[in-house]
């Protein structure tokens, strides 16, 4: 298969990229980083790059920001911030892509464990999350020509303990190279509309 | 209690009004009709609603629009309709509400069945439900003052069989009058972080 990983210079993009790699073709794209430069936020950026790319059975996203902060000064551009970018940037990989992957290809977007299980300064994170989630389950029934659309929910991971973990007391780690079989069975695999929660 | 209905005029709207009205001194408010004027989308709108009305013990929100259309032609602009209304309103409700709110007071949000359980056309819907309820338990672990917050997700109204029926075959309907009875459940009950499905 010829796979876009957008955002594989991150840690689970690169163990994207390492689980992956050695059976398909990857190309890679990214704000600052791949072979490709796009801002998915950017509509225009992200049919651009598929323009660039040419044909493809799988795109995978493993890229989108949030912003994290108390609710009681949270204001709605900080908001704005996950909505744009992991929410609205995953979603325009989607509303280009679905007119340009092969029969039978996929989709595989990133949420988190954030959406059910909330953490104080996370409510950013848990909104852009929830509606990554239900969007995906909804466009899975709409795709054409057997598309198909999952979600990996990553708890946190391993790699990042040292960085967050004092956010997270308590909630089980998850080394990057589990989480990335999660995308192996998306975009190997044959479900849609699914939301593999990885904790 | 003294409770500010927003979305009063709608079916949901005046079927809480019925519910919660002989208990409990109602305020409401709309874009285009109620005591007050306000529109959600405007965080200062809602700031300027809340020094409008006064204290209040509860906040009610049975508005919020969304745009319906075909995941192969819709555009970021049609789901940043209900990213703003639909999600965004009732976020504001909540983030100038937290600090004005009487100790033990509550938030209840609206989300839809979409959520889970999604329709062609409804994908704009469903991302914004998904929000919404992710949100709302996330802020629900960061109230201050025992300030409390749940969602009612209701399916399609029995009222809205006639005008709508036809985009939800087999879908169980209920009626206004027993979505209502999960908002009672939500003011005047004492949990919070719950999504209360009316199916």
């Amino acid at each position: 298969m010829k796979i876009l990983l957008i955002g594989a210079s991150g840690t689970i993009g690169r163990a994207i990229a390492d689980e992956l790699g050695s059976r398909h073709q990857l190309v890679t794209a990214g704000r600052n980083s791949g072979e490709y430069r796009v801002d998915i936020k950017d509509l225009a950026s992200v049919q651009a790059l598929y323009a660039a790319v040419g044909e493809l059975d799988a795109v995978v996203c493993a890229a989108g920001n949030v912003h994290f902060g108390a609710l009681a000064e949270f204001t709605p551009e900080q908001y704005a911030i996950g909505l744009q970018d992991k929410l609205m940037g995953q979603v325009n990989l989607v509303l280009a892509g679905q007119h340009l992957l092969r029969a039978g290809g996929s989709f595989t977007l990133t949420s988190g464990i954030l959406t059910h299980d909330p953490i104080v300064y996370g409510s950013g994170a848990s909104m852009a999350n929830g509606a990554v989630e239900a969007f995906a389950r909804s466009a899975a029934i709409e795709l054409p020509r057997g598309l198909r659309i999952n979600v990996v929910s990553p708890t946190l991971l391993s790699e990042s303990l040292a960085a967050h973990g004092a956010y997270f007391r308590g909630f089980e780690t998850a080394p990057a190279a589990r989480v990335a079989r999660a995308y192996s069975k998306s975009v190997e695999g044959a479900q849609s509309g699914q939301i593999y929660q990885v904790n």
